[in-house]
């Protein structure tokens, strides 16, 4: 039995009202899930993708997964918090082809620039006859959205046009996949807006920011920064690029929602123009904004995770109770009650479910525990008896007592608990990961403690780029960007030494 | 103004509590619906999807629409209820990858054969490098699916498996499209379950059927006949194909969920086995059901619509409560009022609107009943201070006046009277539609009057494809199959006068 095993069975033991279930807890080694996520968190990783079955990579096109039950709840549950927030917030849904004609994608041209790379192109049919034009699979659907956009918007009255759709997207990704971090085929929701004026675009591009501060940060519990990145880093096509990074614990930054201000750069090519209240025509503002569900997911297991496995925060568990029997042998009277309480909470909108599995209680514990299930209850004879409930938080690895009536209260005082809890930690995790850097040398020591360094720049404008080009190199890490509230810089540039006019934050990504 | 729209009004003024708004009802042409659906139903059709805002046909790739928010909002509804209801009965959600490998496509030599014909193939990516395989968008999943089938199954343990997804799929149609019936992109759900023996998996396309008629009757209100498909018109592949028919107002019948038997004609070739109790090596026997949902919105058009516009069973309906304020002036008390009630109602579970645009409220009316809102809200200044409201039901072009402190209780138990009658009116219409014919001219009067000829014919396995020929060529109809409970023809063969092995159903189709 590992060490954290170990740790966790004595925090049971302490806790108020657990029963001696040590025995029951000695299960076969596979059952249990016992890598250090901290020293270890690549190997982790891969492992708790498998092992809690979130997706299977055996299938056979390079790049693409299969995403399975365990993650495609959770991620649903995602969708639609995201949706119904954009729902509000005024934005109606579409369903758009997946497929892009190559006359549409090559109208902009730092877009098609961009993207072309990353293009899977469908060419034939049946049995291989040749299609007239080459048709992308989407990577991203601006040139999709705005051919209809010269349709929809003909007056100032058509204005603000605020759309969006769920889709799966497809690039062709040289760098190394990684399950849910980076397929070749992933899921998001891309939101399209236009608008009479820049300063409403830019509004939108707040707003945006605030959903994934409301959904990323106070649902999922994942705290990040927004950073306007650098000239030479923007999306294909924008005029300026707004996206939160997440800082995995093993120090590396994945870009989690991003907002885009492309002005006008899309709406003269795709000829999106409309008649203001002056009488005049005049080209439209477009926003675009792109919260990838799948990559989220990965930094909800990275953020919440721990030595036993997966932590889900409560809304977005696939299964938020699950029940467990702890009979020693058949008690139907147990069982029943299990399933009562099983359809009970249901009926209250509560996911939960039974485990009569042929499986050990004390393997059943590890297993749900590895899951992340955020709740478990135990009944037994003695509970049954008496009206009472062990209920077991996976948050804290703590149980406790429970008369049976007040179940629901209890979960309704909880659940909020967990996640406050699971926000909380994650906050404190990314607290004292930014460090001031006033060297190469720093930067690097910063980057090997897992940190994000802030450092003085000459610029975020191209004439940087040849000292971002340094950093990649020498440091295998990129400039990410400015705050969205411009800092003064107070020094020179950390490595051109000339006059600073920025202050960046620097960090290796996957 | 049309006769049917002046048969509204006059039911409008005679329904209890209504005011006089036949000033404000007499709009301008162009915002009222007033073509007769049985008279014309393909215009009906046509003119519905482009008014009610459904799709837009202006995508400029040959077969692919762009779904708007008004279809998407109720087929987002469709898909939750089905969902629901395939995992209450035990099937988990997955997302298998959109593209499909040439060499899994292959393996099963009857799919194949009726697939290629319709696939897209993706062959390059980037600047036109090639792929070293041809991977196909997806037209269906098997092919994917049961690639992992075979990794995932190895036991009777893990027996059965219920699986499903949620996906768009692609064909490469020759026939006319038209938007929901048939897309070169439609969205369906496809599920997918491998069981022990033959007997299990005629048990799940059972329950299939039943599926079919908990979701696409009891909540979605349309009626429809589960044929057993003839040899020759089996899903390519399948052992057996059972399908349900919905006969659209024009006498065309459309084919909506169809479940199949595969047998082993798949676990073969992809190598899925178990072992069983006994200690033996076995394939499993594999079943597919798949709900197309865009298809299946097209019979919620085609079915509960009239000559003013769509008309939506309440739980599926995009909004469900309308408020229109019906002040003659701008009342700030009375728009106060409406979006407190907006408010109150979306709080309670209601999806709910309030139309402050700035169209007249007659045509405030006729758009709302032309876009089939289930339930309308009117107040003004008298209703405001007599706390009272004027509610319009669409199904029943009725109006009511009732306390405003009971308008959830109102709600409650009228929602349920809309459905009850939809479903009413639908079946009502579906009733006497089938007619015994004795001769091809009998079968021919059948269809033209829009119904279903139900005959004596030689034999569903492949002796009977010639008949079928000579009705597909004579009649331009098909033999759409037989009852499941087996019927006694009594008499012989339609066509070739040789003795009857069945009773089938002869339809048009689109």
């Amino acid at each position: 039995m590992s060490k954290a095993r170990k740790s966790c069975g004595g925090k049971r033991e302490k806790s108020k009202g657990s029963k001696p279930v040590a025995k029951e807890q000695v299960g076969e080694e596979k059952v249990t899930f016992n890598i250090s996520k901290e020293e270890n968190f690549s190997e982790w990783f891969t492992e708790i993708v498998k092992r809690a079955e979130l997706a299977d990579l055996r299938y056979n096109v390079k790049g693409f997964i299969v995403f399975q039950p365990w993650s495609v709840l959770a991620m649903e549950k995602m969708y639609r918090f995201l949706e119904e927030t954009l729902q509000r917030k005024g934005h109606k849904p579409y369903w758009f082809p997946t497929l892009i004609p190559e006359s549409n994608f090559k109208l902009e041209a730092e877009h098609v620039k961009g993207f072309t790379p990353e293009v899977f192109w469908v060419t034939e049919h049946g049995d291989g006859e040749k299609l007239s034009e080459r048709l992308a699979l989407r990577p991203t659907s601006e040139t999709a959205f705005y051919k209809m956009f010269s349709y929809w918007i003909r007056s100032y009255r058509d204005l603000p046009l605020k759309t969006y759709q769920r889709a799966n997207v497809f690039r062709y990704e040289t760098k190394a996949t990684r399950p849910f971090l980076r397929s070749r085929e992933f899921y998001w929701i891309e939101a399209h807006c236009a608008f009479a004026s820049e300063r409403e675009a830019m509004e939108q591009v707040r707003e945006d920011m605030e959903t994934t501060k409301e959904v990323l940060h106070d649902i999922f519990g994942l705290p990040f920064i927004f950073f306007r990145r650098p000239e030479w880093d923007k999306f294909a096509g924008a005029v300026a690029t707004f996206a939160a990074d997440v800082l995995h614990p093993d120090g590396k930054v994945v870009q989690q929602p991003s907002t885009h201000l492309l002005g006008q750069n899309f709406s003269k090519p795709f000829n999106i123009k409309f008649r203001d209240r002056d009488g005049r025509e005049k080209y439209v503002y477009i926003t675009c904004y792109g919260p990838a569900v799948s990559r989220i997911f990965a930094s909800v297991i990275a953020i919440h995770g721990d030595d036993y496995g997966l932590r889900f925060p409560w809304r977005i568990a696939p299964l938020q109770v699950i029940i467990v029997p702890v009979a020693s042998e058949k008690n139907e009277g147990v069982i029943k009650k299990a399933l009562e309480l099983k359809e009970f909470l249901l009926a209250n909108g509560i996911d939960a479910d039974v485990d009569l599995s042929e499986r050990s209680v004390g393997d059943k514990f590890y297993y749900w525990e590895m899951k992340g299930v955020p709740l478990r209850i135990e009944i037994g004879p003695r509970e049954l008896e008496q009206q009472r409930l062990v209920v077991f938080r996976r948050d804290t690895m703590s149980k406790e007592e429970i008369a049976e009536i007040e179940l629901l209260s209890y979960i309704e005082r909880v659940s909020k608990e967990i996640d406050k809890n699971l926000i909380e930690q994650a906050d404190k995790a990314f607290e004292n990961r930014i460090v001031d850097a006033k060297s190469k040398n720093e930067i690097a020591e910063a980057l090997d403690q897992g940190k994000i360094a802030r450092c003085n720049f000459c610029s975020v404008s191209h004439e940087g780029e040849k000292c971002a080009e340094v950093i990649e190199k020498e440091l295998k890490a990129r400039v990410r960007g400015t705050r969205l509230e411009p800092e003064k810089p107070d020094g020179p540039c950390v490595i051109c030494g000339k006059k600073a006019s920025a202050v960046v934050y620097i960090a290796r990504e996957y």
